[in-house]
């Protein structure tokens, strides 16, 4: 696993990767270890809102690459996170109606990168992922993207909800992939939109669900449950993409 | 990897497998090795088309799981392949015009194994794949399937060129993506059609693309090459799948 190269281990090392301001992913400590310097690293991460797992030894130790992890493991971001601003800046730069995607759990870095990659060049303006239960900006995530990442904002929020909330009133409207929709073909898809994907297994999140404007349903002629989520995304997206060409053309 | 759970491993292991009408998905000998045993591995691997990949001694030790592979490692499809006649006899069942994937030399399993859940939902009726340079029906795609596997045929044919002159025939147009050719919008992908996907990394092949009717590409906004294999296949499949939806309103 390459994702292993971007963990920093050790007591010392951690609270420097802290100090030095870098992106925590994940902070996994060693069950019972409550000393000066874990309490440290520990009050480190709740002010920035960093995830913490408490883990087994045994955990710890598959976890690390040097063997000498002394109860601390950071994964470290592989690319710098954006703001959602920004991605609200990308689209005024280009004086088009904001398009976003937003990732309610996404599990898998291969879906995460190839999403980013569907977001680049549906010329989305960016990425919004949450920071509990999903994979971050990985080194198997950059490679997935095939170097989308360089291009596409991804900013990482705490709350989905209410990043969505503080969305519309920028006027965004949102939309959700889910069976029970209607039929994407006959949502009017045009205009300021996040597009929300769900997790792999269990979907979109019943809060983040009720917060759309609209739910989108993909016509399913198989025999199946889904699509694979980056397909879902792509096929989506296209959509999006398939209206906004129409009404530009008609415009 | 579970890939290693369908390997047969040794001499008389592998004979049997032949014997009993097993499919091989590609067979590993050591290079060198050339008495009578491997040698008739090697003519029953000739009559079936199997391919076969002469490798060093490191290379088998790696493949095998058991520690005693004689020189002779098999890997073992995972499911049972369909053949291209099954796929033209399920649309006949259906009543629909044929509507089959050609994937040339996906090698990526998470892809092939996406792009089956998409042939199943998107409702066409088979995946056509090659024996050489791509992947087969490992334990990993029918994962990555997420069970479309138990209902949509895959077959898997020597000269996906050939292949595609037998399908001519039988009334098939052949539409395979590339960024050189017209807006997927702008052309008529009703009726028989067979969609072809071409590998991650070298695109569609020249001798494929050469025998499509047309070349489809998908509008990229974005400053990478090209979208996901399987997010490309996905994308592609909804616009006919809209064509067709489009076409029985019409009707």
């Amino acid at each position: 696993m390459r994702y292993k190269e971007f963990t920093i281990e050790g007591r010392n090392a951690v609270t420097e990767a802290f100090r030095a301001g870098r992106t925590v992913d994940r902070l996994f400590l060693q069950e019972g270890c409550k000393d000066g310097p874990v309490m440290t690293i520990l009050r480190e991460a709740q002010k920035r809102n960093t995830p913490v797992k408490f883990v087994a030894k045994e955990r710890l130790d598959r976890l690390c690459t040097t063997g000498k992890h002394q109860g601390v493991v950071a994964c470290i971001a592989a690319y710098e996170y954006a703001e959602v601003g920004d991605i609200l800046e990308l689209a005024r730069q280009k004086g088009e109606p904001p398009f976003m995607f937003l990732l309610d759990g996404i599990e898998d870095p291969h879906n995460l990168g190839a999403i980013i990659r569907t977001a680049n060049l549906a010329g989305a303006h960016g990425v919004v992922i949450p920071k509990n239960r999903a994979v971050g900006l990985t080194a198997a995530v950059a490679k997935a993207s095939a170097g989308a990442l360089n291009y596409t904002p991804v900013a990482r929020v705490t709350n989905l909800v209410k990043t969505m909330e503080a969305l519309k009133r920028e006027g965004l409207w949102f939309v959700c992939a889910d069976m029970g929709g209607k039929r994407m073909y006959d949502l009017n898809l045009c205009g300021p939109i996040g597009l929300v994907i769900g997790n792999e297994g269990t979907g979109v999140s019943r809060l983040v669900r009720e917060n759309c404007d609209m739910t989108a349903a993909i016509p399913m002629k198989g025999d199946i449950d889904s699509l694979n989520a980056s397909v879902a995304a792509g096929v989506l997206a296209y959509e999006i993409v398939r209206q906004r060409l129409q009404g530009e053309a008609q415009a």
